[in-house]
């Protein structure tokens, strides 16, 4: 029997590192591949500088080129890959059987679509597809185990497996393991079995940590850092008088969030019931090919005030940055402002630039998570709630231009601080949990705002909770 | 049914935030009482300067009255507040009935006691028994609110209370909420229902929250940050290259921590097995007033290089700071060194001195965690683990003098990041959670070494789940 248990566990040591091993590889691979294509989209649109109609054409057909092929390959291979994933996850790991959902033709197909995807810079999410990705390479990576060793019967399950997976697509998605663990058990699970957090652990620190030594030997970073690393400053990151304000934005976030699920849930109803409009436009892709188009003209539109030039990643790190934009602007830029010179506008207030961005980017990503493409909403949700963290930010700051004076000590508003929280508490409330807070301090890299942060996201919830199901539970419901 | 679930969800709510608070203030009141004990214990030693005969009389009584006392009251009001109280509580939520454990009583038992341990300022943990104590305390709210309100059953037993018990226990003991709930998930649970991890946050949050309000409150500390908050850089806290160093922490943590797992063991069964010893000192106090005797006696000769001066708490602080006590030591002290100046010795190596340190506290920590007093071991080994590290990053900083160089950068070895590092992998160790990870982050207030430390901790975990079971089944299978 000892010795049955040894192979037993020396297996399945070797399941969680080939596993993590995978998962970072595809990530990798695949954040590769759309930042270059990304890259190519803004180089394009960089060289057409001369000829605003070909510039404007570029500009159009370059996403909805990608998004098409995403669709249509998906379509075509597998259309079990279109959507988030976690909602149908959820079901399987609750028992319910979804047919050909972890095969390897659902892989193929949700890592091609999903590279494309991102590659056109849409507002589209990688999280949710990662975990399905993720769960389907474990699915397959167990069943080839067991042919090669002819013993390898999970030894408590498929559940076990997916479980581990799921985890691992979280944690090696921004190389955040712990919060990936975490968010996947609120996420996908009502009881949890305590083992396979240790196993999840393993397997996530392990395709976390290979995914960014990826990006260190690639030259992308320079050392093993967080993703949108901040900044602030340690000593005195906040005070307590702060606080009525991080409550706000908790609590605002909760009814935003309700308020998205709700949106979301509404669009995929409106696109279903047979009116005109559905009906001329008979299949779905017509439908958002018509999105894309809106979209791309908004985004001309909105293009004076150079947001729009910042790709997703830039934008969420530039809402994190260190500078008080209601100060700077209209002063020259100071050194080291960099990419968030985008939110300055000579002649339009950054409130007004803020508010127009969260707009926008509100309705665009409750509709884009409908497209039926792979596509994920938590990044989109993080990045809208930066944004609105970072609007109160700025009014706190305009509100106390001095900062704010508690025992002798002048604490300066850090409206970064606020975008960070804002992200957290937005997530939180679309997906109903806790752990994006600890997803947040793994991409900033800073834990300073814990407190806040942590009263912020449980507002939130409390709020989103007792107004809408979370965003998954919204999708399953509709699907059923 | 609408309206029965409305008053559920409100009584669930008032349970929590009332367990909350309570149990804030009560960490609150200790911490307070055990320092002013501490500072009385510091000044009478300053203020006996002339007379060394009495001042090596207070040095040695002073902690020895408030431990028999502390031994004595637990004794008579009940003994069942002995000891951690962990692995009972692991075993209650296994199902098995304890009798007597979860009364007002072992309450009043725990808190005197446990406070007057701390306040001796001996190797003795506070996060064991808070776990015990926040138990107690749901599980006699939770019994008042049924008395006051009628309907306050519980909705799914007596489990979830005691659950969320422990989270809170943890969370409010140092103020780490997110820790303190993973890791009560870690130790007490094999099945984990999801709605309590949540509930559990809302009430560790609440609780440290309140904490963290009262020591600023009362000028403690000037606003709310992490309790041993460091200051690394965080630009490039690491080199890829430091990695087999951090490795090996994780592994030797592992070995050290099963070692003590074992120690441990054995000093229990040798107290039990009837020899001649054992025979004389019929009392376990007896035992251990010698235990403590012979521990002042050490202090008083390892005096000299000032590290015992140190209180538990300006102990960790001072292992995690910024400076590299080889470089410093001989020349004359940095500004800003602060309390770590004990450390140093004009003729001892730091080495020696740390090693020195390493040794006795493991063995005494290992004795005065059997000790018949309430007592964790948490802290204890955190402060081993922390100087282990230290010792291996003063050891790093010896052998690359100028850092490591590159791509271009060097990277100066930092031997705080080695001592967090170490803390965590050596708790991880000894308890067997991962969580602990998420433990130090929380108490530094940074989480820029995040990859490392997870490294080590599930690499300390690997090596001490081979080898013994946790410290908690450790003595689960010792009072069987």
């Amino acid at each position: 029997i000892q010795r049955y248990i040894v192979t037993k566990l020396g297996e399945d040591w070797i399941f969680l590192v080939l596993l993590g091993l995978t998962m970072a590889l595809v990530s990798w691979s695949m954040d590769y591949a759309s930042a270059k294509s990304l890259q190519a989209y803004k180089w394009m649109f960089g060289e057409l500088k001369e000829n605003v109609a070909l510039q404007y054409l570029a500009w159009v057909s370059y996403p909805i080129i990608l998004i098409v092929f995403a669709s249509f390959f998906c379509h075509l291979v597998s259309p079990q890959a279109i959507g988030s994933g976690i909602p149908e996850l959820k079901t399987i790991l609750r028992g319910v059987v979804l047919k050909e959902y972890l095969t390897l033709k659902a892989f193929v197909a949700k890592v091609i679509g999903l590279t494309a995807g991102l590659g056109s810079g849409m507002p589209i999410g990688k999280e949710g597809p990662f975990v399905h990705i993720a769960s389907i390479c474990a699915a397959v990576l167990s069943r080839v185990m067991s042919i090669f060793t002819g013993v390898y019967e999970n030894p408590y399950g498929y559940t076990d497996i997916l479980t581990v997976g799921c985890a691992v697509g979280v944690g090696c998605c921004f190389g955040t393991p712990l919060g990936g663990v975490l968010f996947s058990i609120e996420v996908t699970s009502t009881y949890f079995a305590v083992r396979n957090y240790w196993r999840g652990y393993f397997a996530a620190t392990f395709s976390a940590f290979i995914f960014r030594v990826l990006s260190v030997w690639n030259k992308d970073s320079v050392t093993i850092t967080a993703l949108f690393r901040t900044n602030f400053r340690m000593d005195f990151p906040f005070d307590l008088q702060e606080l009525p304000a991080f409550a706000i934005i908790g609590i605002s976030c909760g009814f935003l969030g309700a308020f998205f699920v709700y949106l979301n849930r509404q669009v995929v109803l409106i696109m279903r019931r047979p009116t005109a409009l559905t009906r001329f436009l008979t299949k779905q892709q017509l439908l958002f090919l018509f999105g894309v188009l809106w979209k791309s003209f908004n985004m001309l539109s909105l293009c004076f005030s150079f947001v729009t030039q910042l790709m997703p990643r830039e934008c969420i790190n530039s809402l994190f940055d260190n500078f008080t934009w209601t100060k700077i602007s209209g002063s020259p830029a100071p050194p080291g402002l960099g990419r968030s010179a985008a939110w300055l506008h000579p002649q339009v207030s950054v409130f007004v630039i803020l508010l127009l961005f969260f707009v926008m980017k509100f309705w665009m990503s409750a509709v884009s998570t409908t497209m039926p493409v792979p596509s994920g909403a938590f990044m989109p949700v993080f990045t809208l709630g930066a944004a609105f963290g970072r609007l109160v930010g700025e009014i706190m700051a305009t509100l106390f231009p001095n900062g704010i004076l508690f025992d002798g000590i002048v604490y300066q508003i850090l409206p970064g601080g606020y975008a960070v929280i804002g992200a957290a508490a937005m997530t939180g409330a679309v997906t109903h949990t806790v752990s994006t807070a600890v997803i947040c301090f793994e991409l900033t890299g800073q834990i300073s705002h814990i407190l806040p942060m942590m009263v912020a996201v449980i507002l939130a919830n409390m709020v989103a909770q007792g107004l809408q199901p979370s965003l998954y539970d919204s999708i399953i419901q509709v699907k059923k």
